[in-house]
């Protein structure tokens, strides 16, 4: 059996890489720079499998993922992994006592670490970068005098040492990520903690009307179907018309799904199931290197 | 009077550089390099009016937004504008029938042009930016042979030529902003459409539970109230605590907003007001400059 490719959100040294090396165990590794692209190459099956961020990311908004997922091409999530989100201060390896001139990171990383950043070096530079990674790779070229904010694999993969270790402001932040595929094919994954089964839906309203979407959650409240997230997104035929992604706390089954399903269309909605899978948490291995 | 002070996501030639100065009619324009840096600069009173984009942004989350205003500043909403995104590809002015070889511009600048770049430019190389603003910046620093995606303001700030007009995928693409303050005031505007007056409020719930959003929107939905948006969203003290954030399509009341208050309060929940405000819709004028 051929070796299974997988290509994720990029450079070397995202949390997408860090989600995909604690998800996979072995396998072809691409990395694509922008969400689109690595969507695109699993839609074009360049890759099997795709890896991208959907919820509270660093690198790219969950948006664009959403939007692409709905109107772009036609894949199934088929698990969804929970990263925590620790962020530290990466220096290059000759740095020990200079003054720290400019600090470079993706614009949520930074305002990540925002206090500690104001406290500890209100003289730096803010250097905005368009993600954690690259930022990595700006400070191991540059040398000393600059820091970035990332992760410890962007340390690693860039050969830069951590100066200050978890220097995020807030603890219990998470990244979610999803994994896709066009022609669902069973995962090879590590032994991981299953923590639930999810089924991501979308409905679309025929028209706006006051209490729509109360109605809408009948269908699910009525059933006890537990919800552990909604959102309305504006479709992209013009302000105003939107639809609803709803994250249902149980796998798709043959009696309450068709339920929901023929209640929601009797009141004119579509539903469509964009994914049931499993739930995967990832511990994150302390840094190795420490200044 | 004092001139008012207004601070924006910038820098120059952003689209939130262009809402404000569609909506504001005179001030000190202060551009900030990131949504945190900006809602700082008006907790501090560095400025007295902020504007940063809230749904569907070019260049920066939503989410960082929503989260920045819940967690970290104590600001009100009082005015959102939307204005169409219309993308347009840059040049240096000695620019003619030269190759593109790179094309600069913000990750979801460059999706929103995906299929016009895959059939126009498919050799050429995309990077990455922070900003539309800031891929302009480079495009007029490197002179011909490289293009920017962004808004025709941030042709006219680097001196750039419009090479191709309109190139989004999509139309109908929209950017709402947020006007917020600190300390409400007037607001000198110009002659705006405002198209309808609009309250954001956020509920918090005492814990999870079965049916609890369905709970939470009845409160509005049998008082007739029209809702234009809903989202949860993770609460920063671990996964699985949420809040939501709702729009309502008309402006707070003493009558039927306490009646909500009071209802989801009885259900243990707490309900804040972000802000209740007119909702503004810009025109953006044609480019001036076609190549």
């Amino acid at each position: 059996m051929a070796e299974q490719r997988i290509g994720y959100l990029g450079p070397k040294g995202t949390f997408t890489k860090m989600a995909v090396d604690g998800l996979f165990d072995g396998g072809t590794y691409i990395g694509y720079e922008s969400i689109p692209a690595c969507l695109d190459a699993v839609e074009n099956g360049e890759v099997d499998t795709g890896v991208v961020p959907l919820e509270n990311a660093i690198e790219g908004s969950v948006h664009l993922t959403i939007d692409y997922l709905v109107h772009q091409v036609n894949q199934s999530i088929i698990a969804e992994l929970t990263v925590p989100i620790k962020q530290h201060l990466l220096v290059h390896p000759d740095h020990h006592n200079h003054d720290l001139k400019k600090i470079y990171s993706h614009s949520h990383a930074i305002a990540q670490c925002h206090q500690y950043l104001h406290k500890n070096y209100p003289q730096a530079e803010l250097e905005y970068t368009a993600s954690t990674g690259r930022a990595a790779e700006i400070v191991a070229d540059m040398g000393t005098g600059a820091a970035a904010i990332g992760n410890h694999l962007a340390a690693e993969e860039n050969g830069l040492k951590i100066l200050a270790e978890n220097i995020h402001d807030y603890d219990n932040n998470h990244t979610r990520f999803a994994v896709v595929q066009k022609n669902p094919m069973t995962l090879k994954v590590k032994d991981q903690f299953v923590t639930k089964q999810k089924t991501t839906v979308m409905v679309t309203l025929p028209k706006d009307y006051v209490g729509a979407l109360h109605q809408v959650l009948a269908a699910f409240a009525w059933r006890k179907m537990n919800l552990s997230k909604i959102e309305s997104r504006p479709m992209k035929t013009g302000l105003g018309n939107y639809f609803f992604l709803i994250d249902v706390d149980q796998p798709y089954d043959q009696i309450l799904f068709p339920g929901v399903q023929a209640e929601l269309e009797a009141l004119g909605c579509q539903l469509k199931i964009l994914g049931t899978y499993p739930s995967y948490q990832l511990d994150i291995p302390s840094p190795i290197r420490r200044a």
